[in-house]
């Protein structure tokens, strides 16, 4: 009943302890991922035994570590990420555990562990045909239909639909693809948006960079017409990628996460653009906000260790 | 080990007699998918009957049909179609089927029935983790992973991935999404296409409307440059329709078929389109041209009602 839980994010890691679905101590640090994962894993070890010290008499049932580039959760391992801990493929993740913990662990992509925990402790709990679109520095995404999570052979299938062409004429995504929906409407991609306007030498951005969604909202506030241009834009590419979820996997629901979300002024045109472009003839498709934003990759994490410890026994 | 199929398509209905893998007899009918399905059936059932004759000495395990739109395969219903046999999803088909055959039918969308047909008998043997892309008058796709079909609980995944956003401000699609790749490389779009250019009023396709892919190649071949840049357009989303299905669904293999894969060159372009631009670091994409193209589908029906046997018993 007891997991720990390890998110590896960009700029922080969050580390939990996790009881019977409930998150009883929580500690966030600096991630330095771009300094790679091995020298960060003692640090983490010692945090997570610090952590667990009132918990010691409930028995530790393994380890759940979410990663954010592509794993292959049937090999139990860590394909490659796109810049970040670039050495992560290479490092004995599940030695450190044994060692550390005398426990198993278990890794996963980092959406893939959020809408598992949206489904069962979150926004879709109940719901079998769901995805998850994760908008952040980058487009993160995940699929599940039937109860069966859409993973992939290689740990590529239901992760990459940030990475789906939109624009064939556009943008090289830092994946090395061509005109992604990520290269188009992301925090990462928002300074090559801004420049790439004819307005642009007009605007107060050639003062102020543009470097996330929260500075360009407070001058779409204000009134500003190349702030609006740009949310409408990114918002249209959302919703447009939402459909192709909904093309794709066949959800009744997507569970919209990650830092932008937290404008939730995004929703509604989103849903619009659903209502008005996506082919079901079945009913619906309705977009909500995850319930769990800052801990549902934690909860996704706890369910898949709690789920592998029923199938051993 | 006997089974009938018919495969519904928009202009021509193929019928064929199975036998342990083996097409014994087939015959093609005109289709007027214009004038709806209910009045095709009692046609359709005399025609297999007739073409029973010489094998009525071997048990007919069930009757499968194709179709050329939405299936909800767990319900065994036709959903919708796009435009064809507009009244199918209102036809008492298993009661047609029980009443001529004393028999049960299974339905499937079309491009999973070829799906199957390629992987049991065709380009894809032994393969669990592959897609198909069938360029015709549409674009119809399919896919598996691990040795599932990708259909979502509706019959809305795998099969639509013709309908993904590809071109945000491009070309309504008939299935009512914005800038498809269907609506920017088929058949249907191919008139449309020639229209949008600067240079369609100076090409010799102002006097000769190209209707189908066969004439620009004509003409491809003799020089022109309009059909060279139209032909290039189409094998650029293509090729990234066909990346769109790796990170999609993490394919090892692409199967294509269709008529206008008839055109052997066009695999090249796009082989080197997923060799440029897929993500996969587990290695290489392949795309091959199917095997039995007149006939994976039939094939796939015929494994379909096969396995369902096998199940109830």
């Amino acid at each position: 009943m007891k997991t720990y839980a390890v998110d590896l994010g960009g700029t922080r890691i969050k580390l939990a302890i996790i009881i019977d679905g409930e998150i009883c101590v929580t500690k966030i640090i600096p991630a330095h991922s771009d300094q790679g994962l091995a020298d960060r894993l003692p640090q983490i070890s010692d945090i997570l035994k610090e952590m667990d010290l009132n918990y010691q008499q409930i028995q530790l049932d393994g380890v759940g570590m979410a990663f954010p580039g592509i794993v292959n959760f049937y090999e139990n391992r860590i394909v490659t990420s796109n810049e970040k801990y670039k050495d992560a493929a290479n490092t004995d993740i599940i030695g450190w555990a044994k060692r550390e913990f005398h426990t198993k662990i278990i890794l996963d992509n980092d959406a893939n562990a959020a809408l598992l925990g949206e489904v069962y402790y979150g926004a879709a709990k109940g719901c079998e045909n769901v995805a998850m679109m994760i908008l952040g520095t980058g487009v993160g995404t995940a699929s599940m239909i039937r109860g069966q999570m859409i993973r992939g052979i290689h740990g590529q299938a239901g992760c990459l639909s940030g990475h789906i062409t939109m624009n064939l004429n556009g943008r090289r995504c830092n994946c090395g693809n061509q005109g992604c929906l990520e290269a188009n409407a992301s925090t990462w991609a928002l300074p090559y948006l801004v420049k790439e306007t004819e307005q642009y030498l007009d605007s107060p951005f050639r003062k102020e960079p543009v470097q996330d969604f929260s500075t360009l909202r407070t001058y779409y506030q204000k009134g500003d017409p190349l702030a609006k241009y740009l949310f409408d834009h990114c918002v249209a590419y959302w919703g447009a990628g939402a459909v192709n979820l909904i093309h794709s996997y066949d959800p009744e629901l997507i569970v919209l996460s990650g830092g932008v979300s937290r404008f939730t002024e995004i929703i509604r045109p989103i849903q619009k653009w659903i209502d008005e472009y996506a082919w079901t003839p079945w009913g619906r498709v309705r977009i909500i906000p995850a319930k769990q934003p800052e801990s549902s990759v934690l909860l996704g994490l706890h369910y898949l260790v709690e789920e592998s410890k029923k199938g051993v026994q």
